[in-house]
């Protein structure tokens, strides 16, 4: 079977896609603490859903240099995390982590390269999330003309961003259908313990729930 | 002035690139401890040029991704490094750190989001080096494209690799032309305390110096 790095947060996007990759390919899981405010919460969301999933292996490692930068709502505790409305215009939100995905990106194509994976997949969605220009396929699709030319030749390693073009409610229907442990993740942008329901990623989550007609497990619980 | 973040390893060619930069840009210096066996050798090296060249700021950070992944010799501790030759053939060395150059600019390029600098410098070389896929100007181009889709529609940050396609000679006489302050590089794979003289990094740099017809006041300190 073919082996694919899968990136997960532990939230809503990327548990679905973890779902989506276990069905293709032999799955590498990895998690990324960089000094969000709810590092720990996904982490240990995403070593659920990775045990849940039976995944052949789930890594999680520690990044700094992104709470050294600062600068977003997410890393630097000086900022608020902007409450009770979804932004979703042209402004990008200031929980923008500057270029997270192009590192998260370079982090997961090195283990590809390791284990000789034949695709990174990431949860990116462009059009119903908050705006992060490294969310967009655009982006995604240069990315992997980058890791072409930047690994070994004999390695093949696509970028593949199943949600990118679906909306929240078509992500929690698609979860829904591959029987999707959402009581598992975490989406909150904030520390515990319980969702604030009131973030950017919870109303966004909730909006996807609400519309696919499916009770969300993690706040009905 | 415009700002540059320029990523500094202490050794040869990133010291003429920051030297190269200084020329031209306000420098943000950025050091990366990723693990390697002479992080610490790298990182006081790096340190020392950037207080020489008086750059605006410099800031080390660590990583330990590569590490936990290992299979190169230059952080792998059960993997020799190879002694005694210089490879420069299609086969790619030992001491391949798989996309380390996707990853060092990936956090660069996250810092230069943060400050707003227009260029991030790498001191890649391309032909008379040992072949890494991540050192080719066609691997640094079109990550230059993934960068500009990855950030914020105001910002243009070019990656610019001064270096990539000059040799070894060219790039000490760069050097010396500029007042490099060679004395205070390291560019010796091993742990030291002093440089090895017999490992690809060394043998390279001494062939530079030597084709130059310049003393390496590193060596003969």
């Amino acid at each position: 079977m073919k082996k694919a790095i899968c990136l997960m947060s532990g939230g809503l996007d990327s548990t679905v896609a973890a779902a989506w990759t276990k069905e293709r390919y032999e799955v590498y899981g990895l998690h990324v603490d960089y000094g969000q405010r709810a590092a720990r919460l996904e982490r240990e969301a995403s070593k659920r859903v990775s045990q849940k999933l039976q995944i052949s292996e789930f890594k999680s490692t520690h990044l700094s240099w992104l709470k050294e930068l600062g600068t977003s709502a997410l890393t630097d505790e000086s900022i608020s995390i902007p409450r009770g409305q979804i932004s979703l215009t042209d402004q990008i939100p200031i929980t923008l982590v500057p270029f997270r995905n192009g590192i998260l990106l370079s982090l997961a194509t090195a283990w590809a390269e390791v284990v000789g994976a034949e695709a990174v997949v990431i949860g990116a969605v462009e059009e119903d999330s908050s705006g992060y220009p490294d969310c967009r396929e655009q982006f995604l699709i240069a990315f992997e003309r980058a890791v072409e030319l930047g690994t070994r030749p004999e390695i093949d390693v696509r970028i593949v961003a199943p949600l990118v073009h679906k909306s929240k409610v078509d992500i929690v229907k698609l979860g829904a259908k591959l029987g999707v442990p959402f009581e598992l993740s975490w989406s909150c942008y904030g520390s515990g313990p319980e969702p604030c329901n009131d973030c950017e990623s919870c109303l966004l989550r909730r909006r996807g729930f609400d519309g696919a007609g499916i009770s969300d497990p993690l706040l009905d619980r």
